[in-house]
């Protein structure tokens, strides 16, 4: 099932399941083209991983493969719906995007066990992970590098673990060509260790959401351009690029 | 004024002012021992300041005045009430105590320039930065270090500006004894230099604190210790530490 949080014409906000060209919820079926898509969840918290493939570490210097997930945030300002604008920062020259599919927590956990991790993960989403990185390369904490307004472009939907084969493909389209393709068999962690990881010391509400990190290939963002992130099973999350 | 939330008998969440032993609002008075104090604020985020006083800088091998101030990230998860536990984190040996004040922010906002920061500030409250020193010297971003359950008791209450005066102290005592003290006049960045820089890139909305670093002395946690941080014009936030 793809969940799809939308506010309709009186903007009413409403959940549904979507499929093909229609929305459908217990009352009513929408046109998709005739709602206003929002973010499918609205997190307390995203918990990022950096360097969650290889191929991406190799490229920024790192040829070790870590012994845990190497975590950073980002903050609610960040988070933008399917369709809507990022909005380069003013006066930075390198924002990149960063194609990545988040996992959405669906109930309150914390130190959950690796086994047990399923049982909390209401399902995935795609996402962006947009950069700045003339801020980013001089913090220790990336806080301005990262958790900019509108640095974090999340949805279409939320698909539920059936829906995403183990082996499924992630894909950027910069202007319609691939700049970013993985699947998910080369994250060096899996889903239930990122679960167990994150939730030790955190405790994770319903919505939150824990990014899993990109592959190889950011690349920089420049007004006007369209970005596509593509997850199998989940869709295709669709925004343009403006500036501030 | 200091506003304090609050819990009544019927766990009922109200505001009121807090004048000596007594908490006021429209329609009644309660005794301060008879209610659940509860964060004065729900912050959506909570940015914090890295070295901001220079003696601190100084026990941690950093000499130099920063050009911008050092930010880091705290998450909704962390906050916890004046009276409740700091619970220590499983398997940890070295958690310590961080004496702040915080600035909660009045309205939402971006980019508000320095002149006009006072406008935005709803007023000041206590803050313990606990810290987990065995993942923060590992992390790159202070994550697990920073962002633990129960690693920002806040309170217990938001006094206007008016309270606070320009050289207010910030005193840290443990079990009674004191471990930290400074006034805000020893800050490297003022108030409305903080708000200035942070809201640049990100969007604070009311309610957001900005923690605003701590002084020369933060030292190790036990089990069983009781902490006060205490912020002239604010008043005194009580905390005692247990384990999970």
């Amino acid at each position: 099932m793809r969940t799809v949080r939308f506010a309709d014409s009186t903007g009413y906000v409403r959940r549904g399941t979507w499929s093909g060209d229609d929305i459908y919820t217990a009352g009513k079926t929408y046109k998709a083209d005739n709602v206003d898509v929002l973010p499918p969840t609205e997190p307390t918290k995203i918990v990022c991983q950096a360097g969650g493939y290889m191929d991406h570490r190799e490229e920024s210097g790192l040829n070790d493969r870590p012994d845990r997930p190497e975590l950073f945030l980002k903050t609610p300002n960040c988070v933008v719906a399917h369709g809507d604008a990022i909005e380069l920062p003013p006066g930075r020259s390198r924002v990149e995007f960063e194609a990545e599919f988040g996992i959405v927590i669906g109930e309150q956990c914390r130190a959950v066990a690796k086994g047990d991790a399923m049982d909390v993960v209401a399902g995935y989403t795609c996402i962006n992970d947009v950069s700045n990185r003339d801020d980013q390369e001089q913090e220790r904490n990336w806080v301005r590098g990262k958790a900019f307004d509108s640095s974090l472009p999340m949805g279409p939907v939320v698909a539920t673990p059936d829906e995403v084969p183990d082996d499924a493909a992630l894909v950027l389209r910069q202007n319609g060509e691939v700049k970013q393709e993985t699947t998910r068999e080369h994250m060096i962690f899996s889903v239930e260790e990122l679960v167990a990881d994150v939730s030790e010391l955190i405790t994770l509400e319903a919505g939150d959401v824990i990014a899993t990190g990109t592959p190889f290939g950011p690349d920089v963002l420049a007004e006007g351009d369209t970005v596509e992130v593509e997850f199998e099973g989940v869709g295709v999350l669709e925004n343009h690029v403006t500036s501030r």
